[in-house]
């Protein structure tokens, strides 16, 4: 294989594609590149974007990436889309959005379909960033479709978590704010521009009242009373802000950008930062470790021992957990 | 503990409910309790519902369930709500199901959070699963919000998966629709009173047959020709109906219920139910294995090792890859 590190290193973008390529299929290649790209890692700015469909998630990213790039930034959209596990859902909205940004050497986008494998998607979006990382992309934009284990993975992958909303969307929708609102580190409503949008900002300044209790000083009889809240944490607290945008037209993305920039700096501040990273890592330990533990019992065993103790269990002699006591003893 | 199992058996509610928090927390006592109710399961048929916010699908699940109780089946409703991942977002759903279906003996009731560990999720589902199963409820409705790996798990986890739509959701539903399709049994429109039902038919009937291209057999000069599809597949094929409800007056329920009962026999002529029998047994080995396998590598470690690495890793003078290498070596 053609040495594809130094040029990634060096910016090059076909390179990068193909290695990325290689770390997508968890090939051997793909896995030594890892190795070596890891020590360039580290810079980026990780951002999930994430929310219901319908509400103009990609287009936000589009403009968002415009955004930055206006500030010379590089960047790079990985598009992660559990849309089709099966087949890859992700071609379409790849050609959209090479229609709006190609042409720029600043940018770079991938899309990426969710893998059926347990901690694949995970791990693929983990790996997959890390190599834009270390090729100089200075943010990195993770979109996601859906309400689900995705998003919270998406969270733990990003330093700052953006959740889109728009006014107007499903009647259940408030059921999926509610949980969605957790690993929300500034909420968007975007298609600002429609009917709706003034009581979607209540609704959302409500949940986010009680999902972040403010500190609250008050006096009573003359004495200085403080919430619990405020001291069960002192550090200095980020509430997560509400946005407008009209991605269409642009319209509140400076805005946008600027409360992502404030997060970024609170992160700094508060040492945070360096908590999301490491937690980030420590997951991506812990998926490799599991795998290669599961990959090396697998080994272990003599042919047709897993068939014959499904057939057991299938006939409901042998419950799975006895079944996997008595294999974990054979391998 | 007083003996949960007996009463459970026996059809108690209150026992099946406290075991099933036992089961839910993964204490020894649900472990135990799984392994002594695993030989009475492998009745019931289980059924995924999943589907987009705003389709309805918690209002289908209660017809569809009184629809089967008046049948004189036994029916249990799994809701798994991923909407909260970090605290109880199950909670509100649940209350307004007891509401509609409270009172009735043979329906039995349980919502549950997604799990934010890997294979949380699956892994709590099945288990639940297998103790409605053994508690002798004939019909096991799974209810799952979102678009994503929850889905694809429910399809895993049950015979037959309902996918519900809704006319006239947010613009990039399609991207969705397409992508579930795949895991798509039956394909329900509810809220089918709705202006936009006919088009939303149209639109998915032209995705099924590109998802499933249907044998063709055609004349060209005289000679009869078959498409490849239907050589290569030769068994009876299972083309998702598609069928129409409102939920909030039972209209299309009874040709609902038909379809469920048609795609059973379909399965069991086929052998395919024997088939996803084995498919959702053989996961749940794996997901046991591998539980296991991390537990014991982990109580296997040094204290403090883990975190040497971690922060070697964060300095980034080793790759998480190599990190995982050493450790396993360590072990």
């Amino acid at each position: 294989m053609p040495d594809l590190i130094t040029p990634t290193l060096a910016g090059d973008k076909l390179s990068l594609s193909r290695l990325l390529s290689h770390i997508e299929n968890d090939s051997e290649e793909g896995i030594r590149a890892l190795d070596s790209l890891f020590p360039h890692t580290g810079k980026a700015h990780l951002i999930g974007v994430t929310g219901a469909p319908g509400t103009g998630k990609s287009s936000l990213v589009n403009r968002l990436a415009l955004q930055f790039r206006s500030q010379g930034r590089r960047v790079a959209i990985l598009a992660v889309d559990p849309s089709s596990p099966f087949t890859g859902g992700a071609v379409l909205g790849d050609r959209v959005r090479m229609r709006d940004l190609s042409g720029d050497p600043g940018i770079f986008i991938r899309s990426m379909a969710s893998r059926g494998s347990l901690g694949g998607l995970a791990a693929a979006s983990a790996a997959m960033t890390q190599a834009f990382d270390a090729a100089g992309y200075e943010v990195i934009l993770i979109e996601t479709v859906g309400a689900g284990q995705s998003e919270v993975d998406v969270a733990r992958l990003a330093h700052t978590t953006l959740v889109v909303e728009a006014p107007g969307l499903g009647d259940d929708i408030q059921a999926i704010k509610a949980g969605i609102l957790e690993i929300a580190d500034i909420l968007v409503i975007n298609k600002a521009d429609r009917p709706g949008a003034d009581s979607t900002e209540r609704a959302l300044k409500t949940m986010l009242e009680l999902a972040h209790p403010v500190e609250k000083v008050f006096q009573h009889h003359g004495k200085t009373f403080r919430t619990p809240a405020a001291t069960a944490n002192p550090a200095p607290l980020w509430v997560p802000p509400i946005r407008r945008s009209v991605a269409t037209t642009g319209e509140g993305l400076p805005e946008l950008l600027e409360a992502i920039e404030q997060h970024a700096a609170h992160l700094r501040l508060t040492g945070e930062w360096q908590k999301r990273d490491k937690a980030r890592l420590e997951t991506e330990l812990e998926l490799i470790v599991r795998e290669a533990l599961f990959a090396q019992f697998f080994a272990g065993l003599a042919p047709g021992v897993i068939e014959e103790h499904l057939q057991q269990i299938q006939r409901r002699n042998l419950s799975p957990r006895e079944a996997a006591r008595q294999l974990l003893r054979e391998a």
